[in-house]
């Protein structure tokens, strides 16, 4: 059995890890933390929950552990992650630190000075279907954003191809208010968000825009630029995305989808909807699952819609997936 | 023109109260206040609102203005409230100050020795179908609570008639989130609220039980007691009370409802259902009516289903409507 | 391995069923039937549900399974309870056609006569906790209402014992809009149900209510009656009841709660909270838990607080229950 | 007074219609009709609407009106309206009848021949900011679309400027359930709809596409042709449209806002927000504004956010904003 520490248990990502860890046939929980609720149980905080200590993560005794993971603001997790790292103990990061390469980069997006830039190199982008050739023996990985794994999913067939892209790619994504936090604030008053949608950050101003653009540099060195528009949802959860690419000329579904069916056909968590469906929140909320859609909007536009579960596909759920392609399992143990 | 001030413009029931004062033909709006958002305007809390400018509490011009409306937290109204009608301007009151009649009951409730127990004789309980004789010319009045209002509104006609009312009353309240307030807290978070439904405080616990029980009463000097259940329901606004009274003998709604007619046919915001129908917050969303409906459960119990509006009938409308009345002015000028 | 048929699987309780199964180490699902999808599968129908195919009842191949699962409407239901028993396959119904033991209380609030009146002794009602010693090799178990379940499992311990229980017993309910099932109405149309909560069918006019009195009455013969108020709420899943009950003497919740430790704590799926704590829908959903909250109101009103998800332990999950008593299997397999 | 008569009366843009009318000081409702509910009235469907009797729509007498509103089916509007200027009363369209003019493509995306082609010509295309010059004395007005409204209020000033505007348009829209009508479906049930979001006839494939780019060919006679993916988003009310216009070259938010605010700014329904803020439904539902939103996403990008209520600006707030310009009266009338 593998040992596992969870910090920073009590938000939502969390608090859906404890769940997915709990139906995993190969781990036990062996901590958790929480700043705001040490001292109790994370029944206390979930009334569904199991009746699991919190303690202060200062107070984390990583030698009764394999692995950590992570659901911590930013920074704080780097600084985690330099005392997991030292004690031995892999780490599965849910926060943005390790997600992006540049250690600049990183500081004009997160306001903070990186506190861990010698390990950004080292650190494994668990985009899971992408990085699964790097992931076996890592030390380090980072989980990536909700809204990117939403995006980059569906890009990386395009990207890889030799299909004409051009233009700027556009990304309108929808996400549940889950993916806003647990404290509360003004704009997750069920009063204020119940009958409402809203944009905000829209066109290049998201945190997860560079991280989106780094991934696709990736898959494409001269990639397009991405105009990334994040809307508020009024549910619980789920992500979609409909983006639209444009082809410098006409191609045919015909031409894209091979690319995907041959990327993503054995996938157990990419499913490719036949033509003419289009993703919806309901094809995945609680699955680990990305499902995507391919549409023709005219001869050389691709609208796809793409749908994830933010706090599964999007967060706890890879971040497993990530977990058990280290250590060598079954990449889909607890997720089905 | 009356010349209106309110305090605590930007919680639910201050904002609730400018929207129908913009209605009113006789009112004009000389200030509004904010703690949080003084020297911004309305309209940058709440994107429709007009755009009024906010102004500190202690800044209020009191000779500007022929009344003022608190919605603000109890004891910081009662201190306002002192200020004001040293000023000589009429208080309508939407806190719970000047609901008990009792300063110990107050205090053993809210927690706070009463700021101004002296003015608790003098304050109307604007209840207003039953206080209309006591309204005209009064300085200060005392809006009922939400709960309050959609129980004793059809409480009244019982409890003043001579049927053989026995053992506890139970009203089993529901009431839209809006109820609990404006500043973000975990239970009203969307995430916790959306897809729940949640008892509080129930029995004998909710600060709204004396308030209650003291009207009843008045209406009848050896009224039964109450058993109070508030509910907490995913829905913006509205309070749907089921009440459950038991008579000592067999009674029919032939005998009953003759009560009621006789005390609310010509009221123009409480509307008796035909026998069969059941209230509903379809009925009274957004207006200012009280919608009864009657159901004898079988010989000896009357269940009665009793819908408001909580921002409206059950706070900014019937300071309102009270307003008309001791101004002199048609009840539901600004209110149909 | 268990060979089990589903009938009626496309509609919100069949799907929940079909979930429950899949998780069941102990069961394969052979068939499943629905007369509007025949010919498609339920994937078609749902977009996470298995790859079923979906097949017209009257072709449902019975020597094929052990026991066949009836998610059909009344009389339909046991129509198809009398082919499976003829073919020597154990039924668990869902529907309400072998609740009620008398074939005129039957015929009288459901509108039909009774189309197999001699299997009603026979059939065992399935609130498991209650049934658990008539089940081991029953052949037709009738799975409790939804609303009976969240209503009888916590009055159980109170009419089985000696306390002085007086006047009519009050369950305020209120349900998830699953309840109202799938078929399309004007009242469970998203725009009509969405900002509104609504009773319906109160006092003594719901089909449940003569299912719960019978039970009732099977606890303690001289039980009181009950006045049951069912309300419409818009949330997709949950039931929670507040129940009023009154003592003809003074009790304390000492020497109440005994009786629920004594025939619940041992119980997998029937949770008692601590003094003070109230059931929400967040204990319940997606579980097949019956969560119970104690409270006195006064010195001889007990009220309570009772929630259930009504697909799982109100419907499919209690009946997966059933089956495993049936089959001699681990009570909670598959539903934990 | 002017005398009105609806037509499709209960339907949610008719009742939206009811209720406007009844706040326009200078209309009377003469008569309203119902296909379903002819015989009852209108408080039998809505617990709110005024006692309306519903008549049959062909005993509608046209000669006790001055203008009729039309909101009925595709075809039954357009034979109702032949009837209505028949007996000289001005026909107020909400259907989709007279807003494409040419017969071939109305056949091709509405299934059915034209009912009335002679009378295409002749209709005003009623966005009313645009077509105001047309509509005093006009006969007969086509309401527009709803998407099609939130998405040609905003592209107007871009497409009549001389900006070098390139490639397809992407408009990224948003509806409120009410959007879908009144008739229950599967995709309204509150069930399916609740926690799900989901694209539909993204692309080229709904039937207001060709509505919005006849229009934009009227404001640029080489206009981009449109990408159109609308949503079907869990809320009442409200349609947000994410608006993306690719320019030749690089141009800034100073050079494009001067379209905006020369055209608008004296528009009492079409609010311009300053830059750096986003257009949500927070800011139109329940009023016929529309708001809209400028970003500049890139030197070459432009994202637009604009919001609309679909029933008021998009539908019966619209019709009447027409028919006060046609009857000579203030615009506003009835609408603040």
């Amino acid at each position: 059995m593998i040992r596992a520490g969870i910090f920073g248990a009590t938000g939502y990502t969390g608090y859906e890890l404890v769940k997915i860890l709990q139906q995993h046939p190969q781990i036990v929980t062996a901590f958790a933390t929480s700043q705001s609720f040490a001292g109790q149980h994370l029944s206390d905080v979930y009334p569904q929950a199991p009746h699991l200590p919190l303690i202060l993560g200062e107070n984390a005794p990583f030698d009764t552990v394999d692995v950590v993971f992570l659901c911590l603001p930013h920074a704080a997790a780097a600084e985690t992650a330099v005392l997991a790292l030292a004690a031995g103990v892999i780490v599965i990061d849910l926060s943005a630190d390790f997600r992006l390469k540049d250690a600049d980069t990183y500081a004009s997006w997160y306001d903070k000075t990186h506190p861990a830039p010698h390990l950004l190199a080292e650190a494994v982008y668990g985009l899971t279907e992408f990085a699964r050739d790097w992931l076996p023996g890592a030390k380090l990985v980072a989980t990536p954003g909700c809204y990117p794994t939403s995006i980059l999913l569906p890009l990386r067939p395009l990207l890889t191809s030799n299909l004409p892209i051009t233009g700027p790619i556009i990304a309108d994504s929808k996400s549940g208010i889950s993916g806003a936090g647990r404290t509360p604030r003004q704009n997750t008053h069920f009063v204020e968000a119940h009958n409402n949608f809203s944009p905000y950050k829209i066109g290049r101003s998201h945190r997860h825009l560079p991280e989106i653009e780094q991934v696709m540099s990736w898959f494409r060195e001269d990639a397009p630029t991405l105009i990334f528009s994040p809307h508020l949802l009024p549910v619980e959860r789920g992500i979609l995305s409909t983006i639209y690419v444009n082809f410098a000329k006409p191609v045919t579904l015909e031409e894209i989808r091979p690319y995907f069916t041959k990327m993503y056909s054995h996938e157990p968590f990419v499913c490719l909807l036949p033509d003419g469906e289009l993703a919806t929140l309901a094809h995945v909320t609680h699955s680990n699952k990305c499902v995507i859609g391919l549409t023709m909007a005219n001869e050389t536009t691709l609208v796809i819609t793409s749908a994830i579960d933010n706090l599964v596909k999007g967060a706890a759920g890879q971040a497993v997936q990530n977990m058990n392609v280290v250590f060598g399992l079954e990449e889909s143990l607890g997720l089905i």
